[in-house]
């Protein structure tokens, strides 16, 4: 395979609208010399997090002229066949039940690794060399499809798979959100910190709600609740230095 | 993540109608004692290959009566996402070209690598802990997605990420076509020969087109090519032995 098109200064990152990919997305800007961006639709019911992006995307353009120059295109991906296989169990001869793992089982395992194989048939068709996401092991333990271990599993093939030397960046795999809150201060200052308040979303049911001091959202559910206790930590500066970047 | 409902004994087989998966099939209904089909739907010019998986269904339980009853569900998903990112440099201002690895910028890398994915994500819900394919090196080296360095990455990231030990199989890796045809003969013998020639479908160009000895097809491009070498290295017994199924 020819690498002739292989851009190593150009980033896509998985930018759903929500704090962490806001802050990813920051990252890059700092990093390469082109970012584009990708977006999933799936059916998801907080698909409101895709709206976000157009207000996110001109707030980080206003930000700092270097990087309204360095934003290159946006692409949304329709997914559907995730919302396929959730319906598997319900159309079929398997009953819905939870699992021991606390999931139903009508719950789409390896969602990440779809969304990255897509980002890397994009990148390989766009010719980009870096492909940056959010995955974090530090508050997801739970989802197997976000620890490092997976992820460095998934390059290898997608390098391999595809014949193109991609880089997979996931700034923020050891940061809890008190800290990703730190790495946007650290990044872009009062500025960024408050653009990501104001316009990202992280609320899983998808209500923007009323304002709390962290942003939008039904304040109850485990993304809300996870968000909030990260911006509390953040103003304590609990979390001291902000980790060196990757 | 819990596996109470994984069954080792259970296979799920990427099966597409054509010559390969069928073969896979027939090898997977030898080994596994409840075999589940998956075929994928993605604007393939060829997707009259997904048609004739009914009457190779049909045949297989009748060429034995254990296969009619280890067959189970047969599953088809649509992915029109692949078609999504194949448009992407057809509307975008990437140039349409060949690159110098002979491929359309069109040509949507790492095609395997999502069908495998949503295939694991499939068993996972199913229970199923094992997947069978029918990619082989021997005939494609073209493709990296084919390659068995590739598939292997990707089985240790599926594992990981879904948290399940699936077993990925590709019985057909090292077999050249006329292997392939001899690996049916051992599996079921002439009937299942025939069987194959009859009612499968490789031709990339989606004839039917007249009877060739070696099944129905346009005869002219590199899948017909393909498949009438084999069937001609087959008959002349030019194989040798089978190798021994792995």
């Amino acid at each position: 395979m020819s690498d002739e098109r292989h851009d190593d200064t150009a980033a896509l990152v998985l930018f759903s609208g929500g704090q962490d990919s806001t802050t990813c997305l920051a990252w890059a800007l700092t990093r390469f010399r082109r970012v584009e961006t990708l977006g999933f639709s799936y059916g998801q019911r907080h698909v409101i997090e895709l709206d976000c992006r157009a207000a996110l995307l001109d707030g980080l353009a206003s930000l700092k002229p270097d990087w309204a120059g360095r934003l290159g295109d946006h692409h949304t991906l329709d997914v559907p066949t995730l919302g396929e296989l959730s319906e598997t169990a319900l159309t079929r001869d398997v009953a819905i039940a939870i699992g021991a793992d606390g999931l139903p089982n009508t719950f789409v395992p390896g969602r990440n690794l779809v969304f990255l194989t897509f980002a890397a048939a994009l990148a390989y068709r766009r010719g980009i060399g870096h492909i940056v996401a959010g995955m974090c092991e530090t508050d997801y333990s739970g989802y197997p499809d976000c620890r490092n271990d997976t992820l460095q599993a998934l390059a290898k093939a997608l390098v391999l798979g595809m014949a193109r030397p991609f880089e997979l960046h996931t700034p923020l795999m050891w940061r809890d959100k008190a800290q990703t809150w730190a790495l946007a201060h650290e990044l872009g200052g009062e500025p960024l910190v408050d653009l990501i308040r104001e316009h990202s979303h992280t609320c899983y049911l998808g209500e923007r709600g009323e304002r709390h001091p962290w942003g939008y959202g039904c304040g109850s559910c485990p993304a809300c609740v996870l968000r909030a206790r990260g911006w509390e930590g953040y103003l304590a500066g609990s979390t001291g230095s902000t980790p060196a970047s990757p």
